[in-house]
């Protein structure tokens, strides 16, 4: 007997018998007594088909005020079908669209950030015992306008609908049956966490863990909203993912878990006054460009300059080196260099806040390893290399090794 | 230089390219001064796969609310592509939804009714220069619910618009390039008419012609809104419907044109009582069952009890049938019977208002051909008869040349 919000993302909804499937389990659950609100994306395929189309239409650059009307019909589709197989089921259903919500953004097209949602429509269906269908990933801005939050938004869309109507959980189904220890794909030994913080999460998450979006796990920590990965197709309780409980940290991992993404390319802005208002200078116009940056690193100068190195995702790569090469002599700068061909490894966890040693414990098996670091950033819970792209299985598999991450059954082998 | 409400039906938009033809088109218009507010339906085919994907879910009865949710996606699509091609031609445009503009309707879900539209965000746009493309078919009742017209209901939706927004013609651009005296796959001598008045209109397309939706006329005949039928594909200048001008009634031709309807059924319950409120407690319960009825005859009665006849669509046939033969005790009916092979053959004109004879001259000519008339009724500008179905091409062709309709060029061969 809880207040859920579910959400199931293209893949468990790609087909008419999926849906059926997903409404089967949502009765499951309410016939169990559970509140659910339901979020969905578009059936697997579909965004892509759209996009084909708009792309057809506007071969160099889409409007993205229209992308997002033609986008957003990609889950109103899902979240008709989905109230349908429910109520075939016998189950008292209704959807809404992002509008209808109304989930309310900025008008920031193709990547808007939720302002607020009207929970009231979604309270009155409740009571009345019905469950709730909305469509993920896309919103209303102030002047009715729809928007999209951008590609694996409905996950945020779950998040902020959870807080927004005080649910006691989040759970996410995916085709992943919850938060590992590190990519199995990369190390077979990897195993899932039962439980998670949401800094630990993040870091994982921003680091190519594509089970969770980002934004979805800032939004539920700020908002403390138990968030709880599940798979779609497999039984099994998943990864809840919450604050430290003071009781549990007695136990806790000194480290989670081992995160890489090999979606980044490095920067670096040579030679540049060593001056307050040079990181702005070359990170501003950077912004501007709607570039996402994520690694930062500048060492103190040798004389009064400096070397400014960031990382972008890999398809910005090309544009910012141009565009900063473009402004070199604006930035007073000696040389642009650069190199795709990177990959970012990281550790996580909560626990190595209090203990010291985990850095040099992780630099020596790297070095044991005869993996070279380009580039070290550090913050509480997480410690990111940046190595050689194809030194990264190597890495992975050396550090799950040292910090003893395996599972127990796995070590058994 | 005039404001003008233009209309493109599936077919027209059904393709990428067949979308930017339409954006050329208007391109055109628009270079030419003209304010331009579109209207476009569903791309060709894809109502027919969101209803597939409705009943694969829902086999037996489908939920209309969430139907509506479904099928709206349909114009949302086009208005996003059509908006993106009219971008990429260098034409300023913007989309709405039903919702957005907004259309508000009752909510009779599936087949609502327009009852405002808000004309201030359309105009904002138009006095940018700015080319507005509204999805047709679709609006959103007082709670904000999704609704729909039923279909070809974007030729209701282009009429509200103009009518609303007091344009100077409304344009529907379809697959045929005109009104004709008659369907011309029966008689290959029918001809394109100019001029048709709303009455005459108003009589062919409920009479079967399809060309346009009889609510979109009835809409232009009540708002007074000049209607214009075009083709999509080929120049011309179409069939302009608007009222009945003084100057041009000398040459108002006595029958304007011959229309037919095979999709009708005969129902008659005979023997009931001759006294007032036997019709309401026949059609009243049918009426209930949100079944359409067409003709109502009512002959006197050689007793005191009389035969009711009435026709409905074909598929309603066997429920109304079923649906009598259990009333049939509270009627007081002697019986129940009725024929679905049937067709309905009539003569429209706004010139026979003035004129005796034409129905005498139209029951000889059937007469000598042969033809048996099951049932007569008469409006002012309209004589219909129920004749066998399998006649029905056999007294189109008469009636075409009894009342000389066929074209100068056609006549000659």
């Amino acid at each position: 007997m809880a207040f859920l919000v579910k959400k199931y993302g293209g893949t468990s909804v790609g087909t008419v018998e999926r849906i059926q499937h997903v409404a089967r389990s949502l009765k499951e659950a309410r016939d169990a007594g559970d509140d659910i609100v339901v979020v969905v994306s578009a059936m697997s395929g579909e965004t892509n088909r759209l996009v084909a189309l708009a792309k057809a239409v506007q071969p160099a650059v889409v409007d993205v005020r229209e992308l997002d009307v033609l986008l957003s019909t990609g889950e109103q589709v899902t979240i008709a079908l989905l109230s349908m197989a429910l109520k075939e089921l016998g189950v008292d259903a209704c959807s809404y669209t992002g509008a209808q919500v109304k989930i309310l953004t900025d008008d920031s097209h193709s990547k808007a950030r939720i302002l607020s949602i009207d929970t009231k429509p979604i309270m009155k269906d409740i009571e009345a015992g019905k469950v709730v269908v909305v469509a993920g990933f896309q919103g209303v801005d102030e002047s009715g306008d729809i928007t999209t939050l951008g590609r694996g938004g409905s996950d945020t869309s779950a998040v902020a609908l959870a807080a927004a109507l005080k649910c006691d959980e989040c759970q996410i189904f995916t085709d992943v049956d919850g938060v590992y220890t590190t990519d199995p794909r990369v190390e077979g030994r990897a195993r899932r966490l039962d439980r998670i913080t949401f800094e630990e999460m993040l870091e994982m998450a921003s680091l190519g863990s594509k089970v969770l979006q980002i934004r979805a796990v800032e939004f539920a920590g700020k908002y403390n909203v138990p968030l709880r990965v599940l798979s779609s197709f497999k039984p099994g309780e998943g990864t809840l993912i919450t604050y430290d409980d003071e009781e549990d940290s007695m136990e806790q991992a000194l480290v989670s878990g081992i995160a890489f993404n090999r979606d980044e390319a490095q920067i670096t802005v040579a030679g540049v006054a060593d001056t307050p208002g040079t990181a702005f200078a070359i990170l501003g116009p950077i912004s501007d460009l709607n570039v996402e940056v994520d690694m930062i690193i500048q060492n103190v100068g040798a004389d009064d300059t400096t070397d400014f190195t960031f990382t972008v995702h890999r398809d910005e790569y090309k544009r910012v080196i141009d565009f900063l090469n473009s402004k070199k002599a604006e930035l007073g700068a000696k040389s642009i260099s650069g190199n795709d061909r990177i990959a970012k490894l990281s550790i996580v966890g909560v626990g190595m806040r209090s203990h010291a040693g985990i850095a040099s414990k992780m630099f020596r098996r790297l070095s044991e390893s005869g993996i070279n670091m380009r580039l070290i950033t550090t913050s509480e819970i997480k410690i990111s290399v940046v190595i050689d792209e194809k030194y990264l299985e190597l890495g992975v598999r050396a550090l799950h090794e040292e910090f003893e991450l395996a599972g127990d059954e796995a070590e058994k082998d």
